[in-house]
């Protein structure tokens, strides 16, 4: 493998790393403009943003775009998450320029037309539908919004329909001028690639761009709270989550430690004691997540509504029992799961242009696997013990519930719980 | 890559492909034993026996099974189909040969205890309870049942909560008698492995299996009708199902050609109808799918309620337009997107793993790559034409329809637009 970085002078980065052996590349664009860039009145513009840039550019129609990538049998995909927008485009390493060239393309070139505008708009609609059809997937957006309650990185990514009806292309432009820089960018590729060709290419495209100042972001205040929505659903639907180390500080390896042997597999500690031994649920995990400034631990399962006050309760009494008993095993199986983890995701080039990209974002530079396996190393039982413990003595916990819920616990009482 | 076959003297087959360069590996064990294979008081009991395989084994307990792989940082999973059911795990390449010994455990020495059939029991209903909570899931099971009523093929997977309710040690011990044979299982094994190796360690775990001969297959009859499901969703959901090919039958190209031109990518006729033109839906697809002796052509899209009928009705008028003047570019457009996707899918051990092991289940043997490429290149225009032409003209269709769908069009109506 061979990382290679670059810096174009108005602050656009570019990073590398050819695969040895493969016929085929991802590469694509991270922007550093996600839903938490908007202001209240913009929420929802950032998605709605990368959605149009498929509608349509200075170059190539909608229908264009597609073809151009698909003539090739590439695809080419996009998503917008809280602190980042992306554009990629998967296809055999010939296609390279190819690919580059239409993912810039849309990226800076889109033309928002009125008309293309209210088709869209359909479609979020459409998309915004599906979600709140999905249960276990609008639970995660209600969580966000009591773990961070009124503030920009609270609020839904895909926005309120409200907001998405009365969009216009004024509103697409001025979050491109605020938040679309060539310091917010970063080109990422692997797999068949070729560097210096990419960095030419780079020069041409993005050289002439201006660099601006990206609005500061809103500090996340991580304050939880309570949400329940009672509905006649088939399951139980139960989200908690407590506030976690934030991706520049260290201890996010430990709370990913805990977040794996917690309930991170099939051995993990809720999966065993609540699915393999008590049958309460089918799916049900535990993960950490990182933004810059803040994180969280989430929990999740699904259940029946005459059970979801016992798993409630059960996952509580786990985490206590976490904090006291964790053990050496149950720790070095968990670093062993997120080493292995990594080594696999890098298999694919997707997984690793997606990482070189967040690596880049978050650090300006790409850690080696030896850094990282030795910071996933460093993580002690007491460290994970620690962590576990931090989320009991009064701890903020945000908690979102959906379905035949009227008889779960409150959120007050899974904390009474946790310190009883 | 070298691809490697090998038949034990009771059938049992391995196929292993040694991808250089991959630190990891997919290994596991595929059987010829699904859905279809029930009678339908055993309906879902092919999936809950999936389950009771990480129940314990004469060796393992549940825990020491998720232990072991998980210790060596690798997952193990398993899922049912409606002509297969496959075990398989992702491990770093030393440790595929303590990956085999878990799989082939799990798939053999299954212990079936009654106290862990009842927690298993809970686990299902409740994976029963998720699927009817996710309307685009439960959707494809009703046009199944729609397309194939009353025959194994038709049936739900999981089974109804009735059934799965009921079952016990003798229903599960009965159906591995019936059908996990030698000759019905393949082991595959794909990335950084080491074929003479898992030859050894196969002979040892499986040689003395003794062959039996499996029930045969009740025929598929796709004779389609209409399910209507009316409810309080946000989207209405569309899933239309015509036949198709099977997978022996060479047309299969035809139909998946067709099936990517009109609906499988961004630069597709009904993804560019629908929603880039008319901005009806979100999610919209076409797919050809195929068992051994039947195959459907499925559409799918999620609109709201009072779009359904023009979505539905335009995809009729699509189909007929398709069969008049589908073109040279869009034909080698979908090819080209074949033969790509093949090859970027084989980049991974797990999906190069998968196609093994179904190629052998097929064809007793694994086509090359050249082969399938001259396959997806004799696609004329002609033959895609014809099998759009194919579904008009009285063909059977199933319609199922979920949600706000009041006032959808009837499968009658829909058939009928399509010969107006």
């Amino acid at each position: 493998m061979t990382l290679q970085t670059h810096r174009l002078k108005n602050g656009f980065r570019i990073v590398t790393e050819n695969m040895p052996g493969l016929k085929s590349a991802s590469i694509g664009i991270w922007i550093k403009a996600g839903g938490r860039h908007e202001s209240i009145e913009q929420n929802g513009v950032a998605h709605f943003l990368e959605h149009m840039a498929f509608k349509g550019t200075k170059r190539r129609s909608s229908l264009q775009i597609a073809e151009a990538i698909e003539d090739v049998g590439g695809y080419i995909n996009a998503y917008t998450s809280r602190e980042m927008t992306a554009y990629y485009a998967r296809v055999l390493s010939d296609d390279v320029d190819l690919a580059l060239d239409v993912v810039s393309d849309i990226v800076l070139n889109p033309v928002f037309s009125s008309a293309e505008i209210e088709v869209e708009r359909g479609v979020i609609l459409s998309e915004i539908g599906q979600a709140l059809d999905t249960p276990d997937d609008i639970i995660f957006d209600w969580l966000q919004e009591v773990s961070y309650p009124d503030q920009p990185l609270g609020r839904s990514i895909l926005g309120p329909a409200e907001r998405v009806s009365n969009f216009q292309k004024q509103d697409l432009s001025k979050f491109v001028s605020e938040n679309y820089g060539p310091d917010q960018m970063i080109l990422a590729a692997a797999g068949g690639v070729d560097h210096e060709s990419i960095v030419r290419q780079c020069e041409e495209i993005f050289g002439n761009l201006v660099s601006r100042n990206q609005n500061q972001l809103l500090p996340g205040n991580f304050s939880g709270g309570e949400v329940r929505h009672i509905k006649e659903l088939e399951q139980a639907h139960f989200a908690l989550a407590f506030e976690g180390p934030n991706y520049k500080n260290l201890d996010i390896y430990t709370a990913q430690v805990f977040a794996t042997a917690f309930g991170g597999g099939m051995s993990s500690r809720l999966f065993q004691e609540v699915r393999e031994k008590r049958g309460l649920c089918y799916s049900i995990f535990a993960s950490a997540g990182a933004y810059s400034d803040t994180g969280t631990l989430t929990l999740y399962a699904g259940t029946s509504g005459d059970k979801v006050s016992e798993l409630a309760n059960i996952t509580m009494d786990e985490i206590k029992r976490a904090a006291d008993n964790m053990n050496e095993n149950e720790v070095a199986r968990a670093s062993v799961q997120m080493k292995a983890g990594l080594l696999m995701g890098l298999e694919s080039p997707s997984s690793r242009a997606e990482r070189l990209a967040r690596m880049v974002a978050i650090w300006d530079r790409v850690p080696t696997l030896d850094e990282v396996v030795e910071r996933i190393d460093g993580v002690t039982v007491n460290s994970v013990r620690n962590f576990a413990a931090s989320l009991i003595g009064g701890s903020p916990a945000a908690l979102a519930l959906y379905g035949p819920v009227k008889d779960a616990p409150s959120v007050e009482e899974l904390q009474a719980r946790l310190v009883a």
